[in-house]
């Protein structure tokens, strides 16, 4: 099979790195817009020394900071004419998930002419605004992908606008910025990484250079669990949680995800758990569903790990998300419903076990403790 | 610290993929200068392929085919020529480190007038020619990393050009293309490799993303050290070889070498050692004089390919390169100069510990079996 691997971005990684590398965004024009959510971006510390990177080389900018978690098309409309009103050369991301994934929406957007109801259809040309991402979480890897994951109304999910030319120019990571992140967004971003690396691994897309990034990411962020759990993270925590997420975006960038993501798109829709919590929560039980059709990958991953199977995994996820009697609630038919919606997506068909409909229903079933 | 990291190479794996993706090579222009040795190129069947590719894509080529194991400063600006001469837009190196180091030095002057005696001065421009590169060997790892390695007879040693802008655009890696490789061949490649992931590793400018690619490349390449031993490699062994190769590109393409190389090029200068066999002479050695200055990281490396220490490497090698009795001859005298060259190389920086001219001296004697 061939496969390839290509991450263009620029990652520049430690304490201070956006000042000390700030002439690097020079190249990428003479206007900025900011793109960002209301809070982490100020409260990190990253929006002031972007800005302070920016006013360095002397470059405009603007902010549009009205990005809301899991964002949705109109988020990302008027980003894009918030973008081309200023006339911006370039957009930096800051935030988590949502603000990059929007930041690289809009960057397209302010480029090219596609119809609200044709967004999710692919095909986009090559032009787009080049990007630099500030990552404020340690979850998403968006920084080092071409993924923008939106809130899909018309469909009732998050459905994932991708392109070769989504990669954003530059990364900068500094794990400062995660300080200020609260214990539950912490463990939810974590898991969400580990489940990139854990689903790209299980990937028929994956191959040896993401099979070494991926088990690197999973064994840094295990690492880190019991900290995260009992809320205790050090700085250098902190740094191996960031760039193990950027890994995980690295690996996804290549692998996709597989079952967990869009199995756990329905839960952040409807319930809104979360996305690193929705996948957590469905993790496990996924894991043990397909122990037996695949145990070497599997036994990789609990190497990597050093862990001894997916029921010692769920106990450990338990620990980080709260057990049964602290999730979130879902009925049989919802189960069967989401299983409906979950199969259908593109996602699935990467897993190195062909899942059916009826196994994504069990693997809800478990995960919520549904009896039948 | 501040590091970073960028690969910017498109890298394609697998059987076939010069054939599977031929269409990306049609951006690259018009017409291509194919840059490669006498032999490898067409015995390992790559040439054909590449020819086949470019003829799908409806575009013309010619042949340079003059380069020589430790290509000379003299081959490729006749190389250049020759680009200019057909009015070449982009560069295809097909070979081993020699071929592709020198195509990348042709892609260069095909764009720039450098004089002869400025051409290792760094600070060139970004015009280049865009290249691919196709790998006939599994140990440069060139094809990956912005280095070119040219002779260097004003200072009678082998010196580094180096850029940004010299990064391939795409390789192929098709691990059939190694099959035509001698045992003695297969045996220094792969050390060379080794080297990369391990000169890597103690490298002051090593990174997390960088050490995961280091610790899976050295594993990589020591899971395969028994069968390149008894010169029984197997297809899957190619394959690892092969990929592990390009990984130790894309870690020394950020972390430089350290000690093992620069000490190495005096070998290959005056005593005729291949690139590879030179490293692995010196690499016991190296090791074993600074086990105790940092043993964390030699604990790594050692877990990382199952060994106890730099003895037990010490004796693989050996059984790979033959012992003592079949060293090329090395005298003291010789010994003092050849540190005195390395000790001037800008890679010894690199090195997590500081070395001395005297301890560089001590690492040869060592090495080569030398009584004081």
């Amino acid at each position: 099979m061939i496969s390839q691997y290509n991450i263009p971005t620029r990652i520049f990684m430690g304490e201070g790195c956006v000042l000390a590398k700030a002439a690097e965004l020079a190249p990428l024009g003479k206007k900025a817009l900011i793109v960002t959510g209301r809070s982490s971006a100020v409260k990190s510390g990253a929006l002031a020394d972007i800005k302070a990177a920016l006013d360095a080389n002397g470059q405009e900018y603007a902010i549009y900071d009205s990005v809301m978690s899991n964002p949705t098309v109109e988020c990302v409309y008027e980003g894009a004419e918030k973008a081309k009103s200023i006339g911006a050369d370039f957009i930096i991301g800051i935030g988590g998930g949502s603000p990059m994934d929007a930041a690289k929406a809009i960057a397209l957007l302010a480029c090219q002419d596609i119809p609200r109801e044709r967004l999710f259809d692919g095909n986009y040309d090559e032009k787009i605004l080049p990007m630099a991402m500030v990552p404020t979480t340690a979850g998403t890897g968006s920084e080092a992908t071409q993924y923008s994951i939106i809130t899909n109304d018309a469909r009732k999910t998050k459905t994932s606008i991708s392109s070769p030319f989504m990669f954003p120019t530059l990364a900068y990571l500094d794990s400062r910025y995660l300080r200020a992140v609260p214990r539950n967004t912490a463990v939810n971003t974590a898991i969400d990484a580990f489940s990139h690396c854990v689903e790209g691994y299980l990937s028929v897309r994956a191959n040896p250079i993401t099979d070494a990034l991926a088990r690197e990411g999973m064994e840094a962020i295990s690492s880190v669990f019991p900290r995260l759990a009992k809320g205790s993270l050090t700085d250098a925590d902190r740094d191996k949680l960031l760039y193990a997420s950027t890994i995980g975006g690295m690996v996804i960038a290549h692998t996709g995800t597989t079952a967990v993501h869009p199995m756990g798109y329905s839960l952040t829709y409807f319930k809104g758990a979360d996305h690193g919590r929705a996948n957590g929560l469905l993790l496990g039980a996924f894991l043990k569903s397909i122990e037996n059709r695949c145990p070497e990958r599997i036994g990789d991953i609990m190497t990597a790990i050093g862990m001894s199977g997916a029921d010692e995994l769920s106990r450990v996820l338990d620990t980080l998300l709260g057990g049964e009697e602290r999730r979130e609630k879902v009925t049989k038919d919802e189960a069967a419903y989401y299983a409906s919606v979950a199969i259908k997506a593109k996602n699935i068909k990467n897993c190195i076990v062909t899942l059916t409909e009826a196994e994504l229903y069990e693997i809800y079933l478990k995960s919520f403790g549904i009896k039948v």
